[in-house]
């Protein structure tokens, strides 16, 4: 079983987690039914995921199975960009709760730094990057306006711990120079090819928990035709990576996320296979030297997948494709 | 004469101006005076660099000579760390107004996104780095409520137009979610090594006037014996740039400074030599083609020389120095 984070609201979260990301809703159900049996006791999922009806049906199968307790479970989601307006996170938040088929959240995220304009849920849900008719469009709220509302879930005991996606050193400086309540969490991508040791550091020198998507890099956007991925060295299957595997008698994931997890990062992935699903929860097994940690480490090309500049239709801002990779 | 670039709010600057970090406090006066008689009609000051009591003798004495009227000149300065308070904004503004012997500024930035804590004036002017005895503390003031105070130097007539300097695009839509008043403009570090493209285009796309500073690269961080910057290969004799500066029979700095110019920023070299003076601001005499900018763009490196990570005691944090410069 993996280890135990402790928050700096006292919460305990297990440090490996299911990922539902890109999980279909047709096995959503059935796949985190399996992961709960499997050991897995933290499920990260969002508003924009769009499956979390499907997710909370197999959490609360779980329950009525008696596999689990509610407080057994660590159940995470994320407000989209579109719901950052103070009444639209309360909104949104319901609407989660409603959706999963639970009376509290135990991490809420803000899901990315972006506040996109506001679209009734009656209209589309998940929005994704639908404003309205008249293409792109912000919504006029700074991020500690959406923060303060945030705080006041966590007042009203809708959610137990609250964090931030996808967000910037800087964003978190301003933010912790204005905040209540301190994040909790921090979720970004990460991945040999995306190190961020300084990021991380600080980030963890003011008790705030990292939790790092996408551990297996370019893997989780070749699903979405990113061209930069798709150009990309997979990481499973990178030289490096399996020297390192072969030598503990591990798989190439093991090592990816045995890598972040002996940082002190949480790790989400996640699998239809059983195997893996046991193998990527057992990764904590083992412990890489030193030298294996410098030596991927090293292969950092500062390459982000997941890039909000690539939403814009100006070509001006999609990110180059490095001629090193 | 350098072109003239109009603000977001009606207010006309030069697109070259002088640059007054690291100008020795005991030629100040006369550098600036220099500046103003070779042509220079825009200053760019700041609390930090320790040196507005001098500049604003350069000023008021080539005014009172008849060399300029006040109107004429564009008078920049940046608020330091350690005044983000909204009290001390306006304490800061009236001291960097008596240093220099003026009435208003033309341009007031906040220096940098970090709030340092206070230090009274009497105690050490600039502070620098230093929050007391403790060693380095935060002051817990959000930016938006910084820029608050900002906004409100304008009301007053203390300032005419106001900036954010080293701050990065995630930063900047969050200050346009909830400002009253829109930045003018951005002041931040480029030069061919740090190209920022992306943040660069957007940033102009919102009605923000991007000014670079260091055009020289490296050299302006040599004397402050910035170990990346002693690594890296000077600009001013890069082959690329030699090559492109003979073409134009241009020197390599004129060259640099087009490249700049060329995509819109503002530039603030500065120079103790009056034929070095008179060719910067000539600067924008020839133009460069396509092709040259692509090849001066191709020099990126990512490299940020004036990076606040550095600041920390902690080596973690230092700007590593890239294996390919």
């Amino acid at each position: 079983m993996p280890k135990i984070l402790t928050l700096n609201n006292g919460v305990k979260i297990p440090q490996i987690g299911f990922g539902t990301w890109k999980v279909p809703n047709d096995i959503a159900a059935q796949q985190v039914y399996d992961a709960i049996k499997a050991g897995y006791r933290l499920f990260d999922g969002a508003t924009d995921y769009g499956n979390e009806k499907d997710v909370g049906k197999g959490i609360r199968k779980a329950i009525s199975d008696g596999l689990v307790k509610r407080e057994d479970l660590i159940v995470v989601s994320k407000i989209w960009n579109s719901f950052h307006s103070p009444k639209n996170v309360k909104l949104v938040t319901k609407k989660i709760l409603s959706d999963l088929g639970l009376d509290y959240l135990d991490v809420l995220y803000m899901h990315f730094p972006i506040a996109q304009k506001f679209v009734p849920i009656e209209k589309k849900y998940p929005p994704g990057f639908y404003c309205g008719d008249n293409g792109w469009e912000y919504e006029e709220v700074p991020l500690a306006v959406t923060w303060a509302a945030m705080e006041e879930l966590v007042d009203e005991g809708l959610v137990k711990s609250i964090g931030v996606s996808n967000w910037s050193g800087a964003l978190i400086q301003d933010l912790l120079r204005g905040c209540r309540i301190r994040p909790q969490l921090l979720q970004i991508e990460h991945h040999p090819y995306l190190v961020q040791k300084r990021l991380i550091h600080w980030v963890q020198a003011q008790g705030i928990v990292v939790t790092g998507y996408s551990s297996f890099g370019p893997k989780s956007f070749v699903e979405l035709d990113n061209p930069v991925a798709i150009k990309a060295t997979p990481l499973l299957t990178h030289p490096t990576i399996k020297k390192i595997a072969d030598a503990h008698k591990a798989t190439a994931a093991q090592v990816l996320l045995r890598w972040a997890t002996q940082n002190g990062i949480c790790v989400i992935p996640k699998s239809s296979k059983k195997e893996r699903l046991l193998s990527n929860l057992n990764s904590d097994s083992f412990d890489l030297t030193e030298a294996e940690i410098a030596e991927i480490d090293a292969l950092d090309l500062g390459l982000r997948f997941n890039d909000p500049w690539d939403w814009s239709e100006d070509p001006t801002y999609k990110t180059r494709i490095p001629t090193f990779i």
